[in-house]
């Protein structure tokens, strides 16, 4: 943590501020290890304050490196009284987190003399590229997400809640170490597959139709994120023939990706192919995303996007196509960028499995 | 949800603005029902606007009675472009959820004529009084959690780790019908129950410590919360008072609750308890907090808080003590404020269990 810290402090200069606030959990986390919900840190050249509430304060003075500080009222005030006895005179907070409540808060607290300048997202910048033990983290997760879901899977069967399959996929991963599912685990089951965020309901798995499962695991903070798509019986010929489609999507997207190439170039390769097939309409989203301490961070991998990739990053690849009445494909890994191209970390199979 | 836009628009006025800018996840859904992670509500005195993103466009357009619009971009800009077309001209937002780069984004695309007006939460105010059917869901929530719990409970020896028993509870409460819990399951043994927000580890509960566990369901979107505290063993006499003091701490707070009273009445009636116990310093937060959408909300029963609590909210009681190397107890139940006391909807019972 220490080492970040020096890294985003060394950057100031180039911000043009004096002093960071960092106020995103995510970041807080990564600059502190705190992974509470009610942190901030000040961050200067050559000092690190991190404030947070008594709830948190034992654990936080046992654990956290920086200058600890126990606030009762609100962080940004107690931040805001350090500011006044430091000399630091340009400020810079995160305008991606920051709520305009607690900036008009801090604005009132520090008298003239102070200027406050909004950042992007630059801690998340610092945060695209994993450090081996980042990477080591990311791959338990995946494994143990991967496991999870096989455990499951072997136990599915037509007549199953589609409810009862998410808990047992979140229960699997809690068994193997995971803290939480990384977010909603989504099990949707026939029409229903083609909301590509549906959340489970009581709906219960018939003969015959789409399953589709999105699931992800925060294992020590780090998530992983995976789709599969399997089917109850035999596919029609329409189903396989979707499920190709995505299938050759996925791999084109995956065999595109490596070190200096766009992010845009990566999520054309997805969708090329699938309007090969005449399915580019029915690609509802982008081909991917960064994860890490969150399960959506930068870089995304979208139409046009220009970011380079870096050795080093860890993202989803997760096209789908999704027919209204039919139901929905999507295949997704978790990958590790390489010089040469990418890692897979993803194990489980993508053949179409029928249950 | 149309009765509560119309009670919502029905004080426009009131807020001295034409429109209201909804953003607070949690506020999006009490309004328009949708649950998902990307949505926005403009709503006017005549007409309420929902934005979201294509992911979740045919959902929206299946379940959602207000005029749904599909941005591909950010949906403040998509927000933007329908104040332009109208004739409104001071619109409200919510300051305690838009970020500062929302509220940039907003004012660099609105022309001039329009005036932004930050509000307090209003419809946090509105959602502190819960309707019949909110009622409902939130008894079912609590149920399901404090069956959870029992049904956990009884499998509960030493050995065990306080991952595997907070993956338990967990499971225990999807397979009741929640979606997932409301928070981060806290189970915290021995010393470290005396962290307030201790999150589970792989330490093995021994003979003789206490054991803290902190739960709520989400069940239909409506959060409970429960604490409960057990030993393993015969608690010695210092624990055995500790968790008298609190309890009668507890059941003062509960007889201090009717409609009527302040918030901070309800907190004395905590701590002064525990004041006679010497154990006012050892109570590091405050005695409650309502819950409805969201885990956390208004009211807070907390120190010198003047809000009266009124028929219908429903609010943590959940006073706590906690000794550094001893550990820590705290009981909570979710109620509901009545007419002439409190209706205690948590079902559990409170005696100290030794397990």
């Amino acid at each position: 943590m220490e080492q970040r810290r020096q890294d985003a402090a060394a950057r100031l200069e180039e911000w043009k501020i004096d002093a960071l606030l960092v106020s995103s959990p995510a970041n807080v986390r990564y600059l502190s290890g705190y992974s509470g919900s009610n942190g901030v840190i000040l961050l200067a050249a050559n000092e690190a304050h991190f404030f947070t509430d008594p709830r948190y304060g034992l654990e936080a003075s046992q654990n956290i490196t920086c200058k600890v500080h126990v606030a009762k009222g609100p962080l940004i005030k107690a931040a805001a009284a350090i500011l006044q006895s430091k000399r630091w005179k340009k400020i810079g907070f995160e305008s991606a987190s920051l709520r305009v409540e607690e900036y008009n808060a801090l604005k009132d607290a520090v008298s003239l003399g102070f200027s406050l300048h909004p950042l992007g997202r630059v801690i998340e910048q610092q945060r695209m590229v994993k450090s081996a033990d980042e990477i080591d983290r990311i791959r338990k997760s995946v494994l143990a997400n991967s496991e999870a879901y096989s455990r499951t899977l072997k136990r599915i069967k037509p007549g199953a809640k589609e409810n009862d399959i998410a808990a047992e996929l979140e229960f699997q991963m809690r068994m193997l170490g995971a803290e939480k599912p990384a977010f909603e685990t989504i099990v949707a089951a026939g029409a229903r597959s083609a909301l590509p965020h549906a959340h489970p309901t009581g709906h219960r798995l018939q003969e015959n139709e789409l399953l589709l499962i999105d699931m992800g695991a925060s294992l020590d903070g780090y998530a992983s994120d995976m789709t599969r798509v399997c089917y109850t019986g035999a596919p029609p010929k329409r189903v396989r023939d979707l499920y190709r489609a995505v299938l050759e999507a996925q791999l084109a997207a995956l065999n595109a990706v490596r070190a200096g190439v766009t992010a845009g170039k990566v999520d054309a390769a997805a969708r090329d192919v699938l309007k090969q097939h005449k399915l580019d309409r029915a690609f509802l989203h982008s081909t991917g995303h960064g994860l890490g301490l969150e399960i959506h961070e930068p870089p995304r991998i979208a139409r046009k996007d220009k970011t380079r990739l870096r050795t080093g990053m860890v993202i989803t690849i997760e096209p789908g196509a999704y027919i209204d009445g039919l139901g929905g494909v999507r295949i997704e890994d978790t990958i590790l960028v390489t010089e040469s191209g990418c890692e897979v970390l993803t194990p489980t199979p993508k053949e179409f499995v029928s249950i």
